[in-house]
């Protein structure tokens, strides 16, 4: 490879730069943002080494998109009218269902790749961007047989390179476990933030008597809305899907201590301790 | 100090344990615990020396109780009829008001500390203690009046040595609070654990899907029933209360996706964003 392109240049865009580099040191990274500070702090952190230019995409190796959801559709369908023959275009969003169908048929589909690196950080920008960030997690790549074989190869080194576990899963089937491993935790946090932060405001050293537990659990309320609410419109259904089912298991639970029904909660609860050995499957 | 008492040899009661042989390691370590394979593998760890007798309590200097809260009313209702004239007795349940009018007339309730330590992890049992569990947390101390000016000396000097910050709260204000930044997370993650669990239970390879931000927030969700069931029956009117604006939170939240007020969605999310600045001050 010759030329990379990033376009966002945020935590997940600036991160996959950074942990490319290190497999090819002597290629051209360059790279775009609508936010100029971030374009700008992107050059100065060494992330890009200049804007990308219009010219640039011709004979781009990769362009690496990691932008919010609802304008990667738009975004990426443009790109591909720009690219040169041999270029692959990746996109890293948490939705999968909407772009996919929106490039169905574009007459570079087999230059694009979706897929979705599970891994982040509460924090954004490409300040909060690091080499390492992809290595050892999992990448899902939907509908990979429609990508072009030797393009397929050429995305797959990379992420072997950072030695990601490949899983590979069709876009809807993917939007649907994320609404419930990921979206749902996200609003889980944020809801519980605002909980206690309505509660507490006028109280603010109380913060004070928060332990690690809130912290922990509290965690995601930092993730950026911008990022956040083109998710949840995107995957609206499945969303609402598993908000709904976590707004009944906190009713039952509500119900059964109104009603002094010690022993369910104690079941509920003791059932869910299995996360104990589901999450030691999980490399973070 | 020459003799110091654990009655409960779990995370909490082993590690308040560990942490004061730092400073008295020649002091004399008993203990007990009603798991009989608790209390041996408290000896097997060099966490005590030896399971406590009767006689023992007559000449202990500190006596610390990290027993489930419902039943550490009665239980210390009992050590403070056996001890001697110089023990103190401290507890650390995480639930204070019941306990605190429970003993409010017994004839040596100055001689019993009521204490919260803001520490933990999600881990039980006394291979999960360790020494260093409790330094520069927060310590929350109730009715600090009513122990006596000769043992609340004894108990602050413990704490300063563990570098703890000290607070005083009445016991009801203590629950209250307690309710929204502790009870409310482990609710809040018991359910969302639960969501998962029932959903993907056929498909549990898919929590390979699941990254670093679903594992946060469901850390508190591996948390021993035991402990925590008193508890939420302890505290139900505070829990009750912080379940209920959660739950209401929440369907705001599913109101303004279904209604496509992505505004509302965005707002919300950017202003319960602050627990950035608020987490800062939480030293974990």
């Amino acid at each position: 490879m010759k030329k990379i392109i990033g376009i966002g240049l945020g935590l997940i865009g600036g991160s996959m730069l950074l942990s490319l580099k290190r497999f090819w040191p002597e290629v051209e990274f360059l790279g775009q943002d609508t936010n100029s500070q971030h374009l700008k702090k992107a050059i100065d952190l060494g992330i890009i080494s200049r804007q990308v230019q219009q010219e640039d995409f011709k004979n781009a190796d990769l362009v690496i998109v990691s932008i919010p959801v609802d304008v990667a559709p738009n975004v990426i369908e443009q790109l591909l009218d720009q690219i040169g023959p041999k270029t692959l275009v990746i996109d890293t969003g948490s939705t999968k269902a909407k772009l996919c169908a929106y490039l169905k048929n574009h007459p570079k589909r087999d230059q694009f790749m979706a897929t979705h690196p599970i891994a982040g950080t509460e924090f954004s920008g490409p300040q909060a961007a690091f080499a390492e960030l992809f290595d050892h997690k999992t990448m899902i790549v939907c509908e990979v047989e429609k990508t072009n074989l030797k393009l397929q190869q050429r995305a797959i080194q990379c992420f072997e390179n950072m030695q990601m576990k490949l899983r590979y899963m069709n876009p809807v089937a993917h939007n649907k476990h994320m609404a419930y491993v990921s979206h749902l935790s996200h609003i889980s946090s944020f809801m519980l933030g605002k909980t206690v932060i309505d509660k507490e405001e006028n109280e603010r050293n109380i913060f004070d008597l928060a332990g690690s537990g809130f912290e922990s659990t509290v965690r995601l309320a930092k993730s950026n809305p911008q990022t956040w609410t083109p998710i949840f419109k995107q995957n609206k259904t499945f969303v609402l899907e598993a908000l709904s089912e976590y707004i009944h298991n906190l009713k039952n639970f509500e119900t059964a201590l109104k009603q002094d029904d010690f022993e369910q909660l104690y079941k509920d609860m003791n059932n869910t301790n299995i996360v104990k050995d589901i999450l030691k499957g999980i490399h973070i």
